[in-house]
């Protein structure tokens, strides 16, 4: 898959490669007091362009990835950068990167995005994990040499989330991530066990991340705050088993910000700007039912902390859980496949949805 | 031209290419009692880049063009996404095509946009035609095995057009294409007979649309409706005819929308929104003067149902004809080619324009 | 570097390659009665793909540059377009290019963004050069084949700058730069001399350009006028001096804008709109301490013309001067470079800045 051409002293490489994801989604929205409201959309989902390598020597790894869906920009942003960065990985106990990437916090947010089981992530990951945000990081995927059995991640972000420009009040994004595979390594970073793995496979992590003054609602991303800055304390657990063709994720989120809210003046208006306390967990699992055809099942649900933001609360209160079935065609792994789900959202009370989806994902 | 890479097993290959268009244009707007307004402006008016290839099999292709000029972006976008699509063809009489391309509807519009005789497409189809979607097709470019004097397109779209995003009205655009090629297959997927081919060739095709519940004035594209939706019905009849340096392009195009118009309110006030019902025709034709020379002309004229958009019809009556004649260098073919042109717009009334445009169109 | 295919007939070759750019900024930004107020910024800074080759011979030549960082477009445009070109270098003495480049008006501007030796260019730059625009050169960069001795540009342009849509007033954008390197030729078109050049190398050069009816405040770039059009005289002396790991860079820039200002309605409101006069110029070196480790230092002046636009009188008094330092580790020379610099930008009177920035610059 993909491009790839090297120099014969083997001090450059470079790869390019592409995916696309198209979907199809069915919504059936209830409406108070009225009947439930069903529309439809298909779309191109994304289109990814990917140039990666390395240079000076085999240690020196970069990575370009460009996000052209419809979907994948910022508002207010043209800039079609999701993965810039480069890791020096000489040292195993010690790798170096830096750039625009993943922030090493939460395994359901992380797991590669060609790499999943479902048509999209679980809809708490939206609201509770860390996003992609510019920085440094110090990580070990095989720490001491014991096999991959403990790895770690270390990192220190600007806090403010991607292709953010402008200057912002001094104040990091402070991670820390730690693992072990008690059983030995394998490949968590993908859901679903295609390769069925003859024994079985444990990972188990727990992350922990403080975003100091920070203006975005939900730390990394969200709106903009305009009155002042927030400070967010950030907990994970997650586990990834695999064994035999079953596979199973579950990780439980924390998402902590003080003060609870600000009062200030937005164009002379008086007006007041919340920041946004919860917690959730999730459960997904999958089974290969042949060597291509896959069943998953997924819950999730979110909680939020009472004097949070009332915009959350009510967003909690009436979607705030969601229930999943789906099927996967590997037709040539995670490469090739089409995905069909099912999910039912719901809440304590009000209107409940009911989102239907077809997928194709393409790599290539 | 391009980059190719294949694997040694023929289950890989992926092609790179890039297209570019720089145009100067010069126009002379009539004004109403004053002296006509000369204007001129100078683009890249488009640059291009395309990853095609297959995978796992020679007949799963996929096809993915970003295109990246100031005005290749819809309104409140930032997708460059042009195609993005996979088919199937190991069927010679079913091909599968899932994705974003061109609506197979008229010739004139779906002739590739590298291999054009003039500067641009014909006035009449910016108004009528129907334009990218996201969908399905069934097709067979030489239906029945009879040396590509039969083809046929079947297609189911979203109906909305290009990269949308945001649930709609169920409600798909259906689309049925026919072609005989009487005198055997040759390529009318390109403008001019560069080939000077030694015996006549044409092709006739017939094609009807139904865009159902569509929320864009041009029923793909255009202004979005905000009080309803609307029905259009659609119709085209194409014919392509080269010989000996001798090309001819013709077609006639219908559109009707339904209801005319919907009456609502738009930000408290009430409002009213029309569809755009009308029709036209277009006849341009080439003869290779030498090997890389070639004179063109063209005439194109757009009529209106008298109880549609009162700004359809306006535009019909001042700007609704066109007469154009052109020279083109193909210096390597359509991958080369400098091409100038000039027309003549006008209605029944009103002003008048003169449009002189200069472009080298180049690929690699 | 890059990814490099020919046909093997030596008709075509293109290559694709990528650059970026990785930045911590840190500003203590004066306050008029207030402690000085410090921010930071980290940031993809910029992301470049550039495809480039020749067609059909070697001597004509293509080239592609794609900038995808947030700040690379132009406010309301989604277009990466920043170099889009093809050239036809068969003449030595009359090489003709077409498309959207640099302008090729002070050498400051002109140095190609990848051989920098600060972390951006001058501060003065920005006001007063002449930006990418879209027309058509004739150059030679070996006039007369004396070894590289002279060299001329001629220039004709749209005037308004890059990716630019809309018609304009006619008046184009005329430029003429000659330049002499009295010792012989060497590389002036990237800062730095890694090479600790054996013998003494000298480019002077002197440019000029008239902007005719331009839209734009900076003649090339910058706030759109409405009210109605202006005329730039540009004025450009240049030098680069390189010897044995010393390299200096020195230029002195002039604009002049007519008429001051235009009264007129803008929205039904009385506006004044001014062009923008003023001078200014630039004084920077380097010495290479090691063969990878270079030290640099730069200082930059601007002037206004005293019944100019005020907002640039109340710029340059200030902010209209700058000093630096700066340090680069060129791993693998521009290509793969650290940069750390210093700047205090200050004015005759009000508050001064500080300037404190890391850089990446990688090239792929």
């Amino acid at each position: 898959k993909g491009f790839t051409v090297a120099s014969e002293d083997g001090k450059y490489s470079a790869t390019i490669r592409g995916r696309f994801q198209m979907r199809e989604t069915v919504t059936g929205q209830g409406v108070e007091g009225a009947d439930r409201r069903w529309t439809q959309e298909q779309q191109i989902r994304t289109v990814r362009l990917f140039l990666q390598g390395h240079v000076l020597n085999p240690d020196l790894k970069y990575t370009l990835q460009l996000a052209f869906g419809g979907n994948d920009f910022e508002a207010g942003s043209s800039s079609p950068l999701f993965d810039v960065w480069v890791e020096y990985t000489a040292l195993r106990d010690l790798n170096l990167r830096v750039g625009q990437f993943f922030v090493p916090f939460d395994r359901a947010r992380t797991i590669r995005e060609s790499g999943l089981q479902f048509v999209d992530r679980p809809l708490i990951i939206g609201e509770l994990t860390l996003d992609r945000d510019m920085g440094l990081m110090l990580s070990s995927n095989d720490f001491l040499g014991k096999d991959g059995v403990l790895s770690y991640n270390l990192g220190f972000f600007g806090g403010e989330g991607r292709n953010r420009f402008g200057a912002s009040t001094p104040g990091l994004l402070y991670v820390a991530r730690f693992a072990v595979r008690p059983f030995g390594a394998f490949d968590d970073d993908v859901e679903g066990d295609l390769q069925r793995l003859p024994k079985p496979r444990l990972m188990v992590g727990v992350a922990g991340a403080y975003n100091q003054k920070t203006n975005r609602q939900r730390s990394t991303t969200g709106t903009t705050f305009v009155i002042g800055t927030f400070d967010y304390a950030h907990a994970a657990v997650d586990t990834v088993f695999k064994y035999n063709g079953l596979s199973v994720l579950a990780e439980a989120l924390y998402r902590d910000g003080s003060p609870n809210f600000r009062d200030g003046t937005v164009n002379g208006q008086p007006a007041r700007e919340w920041s946004r306390s919860g917690w959730g967990y999730l459960v997904q699992a999958g089974y290969m039912l042949t060597s291509k055809l896959e069943a998953t099942g997924r819950f999730d649900l979110q909680k939020v902390r009472s004097d949070s933001d009332p915009a959350l609360i009510a967003q909690v209160e009436t979607a705030g859980r969601e229930v999943g079935v789906g099927l996967n065609a590997y037709l040539n792994g995670h490469a090739f496949k089409i995905q069909g789900d099912y999910a039912y959202q719901f809440g304590r009370t009000g209107p409940t949805r009911h989102l239907v989806r077809l997928q194709l994902d393409a790599s290539f």
